[in-house]
């Protein structure tokens, strides 16, 4: 974060950057019938949040997202459906680099005033590489401003051999001396648009590479920037796991407690969670409070001395919803219920799992995961720590793996 | 299946066949501090996983596994804990290459009658590539016969730059003339071992590519096949992230249901599991039927009209245990607690989990995973037939995720 704020003081973009993000692909390596950008990962289409990666960041103002013609009403749904604000559909042609000169022209049909006028610097990425970051972005920016064009390069992961053509190992390259492509790549709108412009039927055919293009038509050496290895491409069914795996990951990195009047029980509980390192916001209650948006969390632990707190359940939601929360990513409640000292009547504990499981199924089609925990309050001291620790690793279970299938249920420590 | 057969006809392996996994590697790719070989997935090292695939193979009768003097003793514990039947452990050199060679070595040393005599042919494979199949080693081993050596390809996933000194494009390569190398490689041992033998210090210690010193030193150029993308290498974190997903998708393909004496409710349980594409086996008890062995699954399901049948699913562990079935992977019970016409008594319920979260305790330690999921019958036949969908899903749930932190819950349809 430091070094961010230093690079953004030392080279502010004063000048208009765009994106294109060809979004074409038919996804025929994942094994999968939907074109891997369109794959729903946590209920979202993987290219929202590409998309999503890009609109935070402030001085990028217009992306250019282009597609094929099959497609363009469902990516068109998709912009509407996330509310994403910076983007432009636009059709692809029949090639990689057709897709991308297409995207490229949509920039400059304009006039003065909107975003998607001629910008200075375009940024062209993969739909399918959700995790680009504003640091990353700005190296590329600022590379291609000075030198024309700039690429993200990673080593190599495999050695790269030349075969023969009756399939036999010809020869095998030197691992250092080369790298591996990847995405983004900048360049000056000029630049690309020349090289588009100069290139012949067979580049815009059979062509692969922007960079050479580049390097071709308008003698421009690409800047190489290093990459990391999360920046990854989602090529194959298994990177769509890896994907899954690493949102979750991010996700059950906070949790927000809602007291309900029990601060003590509160403060235990986030004792055991910051041990599992988890980020712990206390609150007292939803209502009136901006709880939601100041959290900056999408799991919240309701904890409740009385059933009747269900309708504090509903107040979250409530806020989740307004806050558009709930949109970008499913947001997990975990409602725990105390069990105190007044011994329960013999028929509660069934209608209570009744009353949640009815409430879980109405918010599960509001992306709203609500989980029922419940926790005997009448121990020993020694027990309760063990009890809360155990509390501690359902909590976090639930958390991590987001399980639309057991929602409603009423799990006891 | 019926390619497999009709090639193992074709082409019998009936000349020694060993294999040498380095498994030396730091893992600093990763990230994380255990080298990723040693890494457990569903309680696990990832090694074990590869040594499986290789002692599968009824025609590989020897293993040799490389790794450095740090991690010897726990190299050997793993082949102890998993009943690794084929290995001998090594001591490796300072680099991948001399380690490869210590393995070779190896396999020289034994008299006539050990497993670990000279070999005709070698295969040489990454520890960290659990995902090796009979009949690609078969391939592999064919050509290494045939032609001295070979090796597995797969087509680049990113285009292949040259770079300046400076950081900048120098050329990029044309993409459809290279290959990625990738594991395994097969060679005649004599071809392997005179490499090494001729080959220089600087080779030792940069080289990283046998099939290049094969080439160079004895002047056989490797025949090259085209790997499957499941084949792939355990790289970075989030490529164990994509392993488990992959262990837990092949696992959560079959179920065993045990009726319990209810066979009416098993069938539906069936439908229901089928059009999910699950594989069902039906079994009437577990005691005395050799169920677990014959079953080939990891997930059992026993359906029970009462609670007494807490000793059906001892039994079952037991089987389970004999079998060495927990031994390879988390054994999953879920334990089907019909609510029949009687009604339950107050406490029952408690009771009951109560009794199955102290089993379930207890069985987790033995790598056995049990749920409870209760199932109202009394209801009306429609009713019946969304209770039963539901019950799958959790079903399906419960052995997809294969989650500790749940186990001894008593879950409700
Ligand atoms: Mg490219
Ligand atoms: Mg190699």
């Amino acid at each position: 974060t430091e070094l961010r704020e230093q690079m953004q003081d030392r080279c502010t973009v004063d000048f208009p950057v765009a994106v294109v993000l060809p979004a074409g692909g038919s996804g025929e390596r994942t094994g999968l019938t939907t074109p891997k950008q369109f794959v729903t990962v946590l209920n979202r289409p993987l290219i929202s949040y590409t998309i999503q990666a890009f609109e935070r960041v402030s001085w990028i103002k217009a992306i250019v997202v282009v597609v094929a013609k099959e497609t363009q009403d469902l990516m068109q749904s998709i912009v509407h459906k996330f509310h994403h604000v910076k983007v432009k559909v636009v059709q692809g042609g029949s090639t990689r680099h057709r897709s991308i000169y297409n995207g490229l022209q949509a920039l400059s049909e304009q006039t003065d005033g909107s975003a998607f006028t001629k910008p200075k610097v375009v940024i062209i990425h993969d739909a399918v590489r959700p995790f680009v970051e504003e640091d990353l972005l700005l190296k590329v920016t600022m590379a291609a401003k000075d030198q024309g064009a700039s690429g993200v390069i990673r080593p190599l992961v495999s050695t790269v051999i030349a075969t023969t053509t009756e399939g036999y190992l010809d020869h095998s390259l030197e691992r250092a001396k080369y790298r591996a492509s990847e995405m983004p790549q900048g360049f000056l709108y000029d630049v690309i648009c020349q090289a588009y412009q100069r290139c012949s039927e067979f580049d815009f055919e059979f062509g692969t590479e922007c960079l050479h293009l580049a390097l071709h038509y308008c003698n421009t050496n690409a800047k190489l920037i290093e990459g990391l290895p999360t920046q990854f491409k989602v090529t194959y069914k298994r990177d769509l796991a890896a994907v899954e795996s690493i949102f979750k990951e991010t996700l059950s990195q906070s949790v927000c407690i809602i007291t309900g009047g029990s601060a003590e029980l509160a403060g235990k509980y986030q004792k055991h969670l910051s041990a599992h390192n988890v980020a712990v916001d206390i609150k007292p209650n939803t209502k009136g409070s901006n709880t939601v948006s100041l959290s900056k969390t999408w799991n919240f632990i309701q904890v409740s001395v009385n059933t009747s707190s269900l309708c504090e359940i509903l107040d979250l939601v409530q806020a989740c919803e307004e806050s558009s929360h709930s949109l970008l990513y499913p947001v997990v409640i975990v409602w725990v219920l105390l069990k105190g000292n007044e011994r329960t009547c013999p028929s509660q504990k069934t209608d209570e799992s009744v009353t949640v499981k009815d409430l879980a199924a109405e918010l599960l089609q509001r992306n709203v995961l609500l989980y029922g925990v419940s926790l005997d309050c009448t121990v020993v001291p020694e027990q309760l720590e063990r009890s809360m620790e155990r509390l501690c690793q359902i909590t976090l279970c639930l958390i991590k793996d987001r399980n639309p299938a057991l929602t409603g249920q009423l799990l006891e420590v």
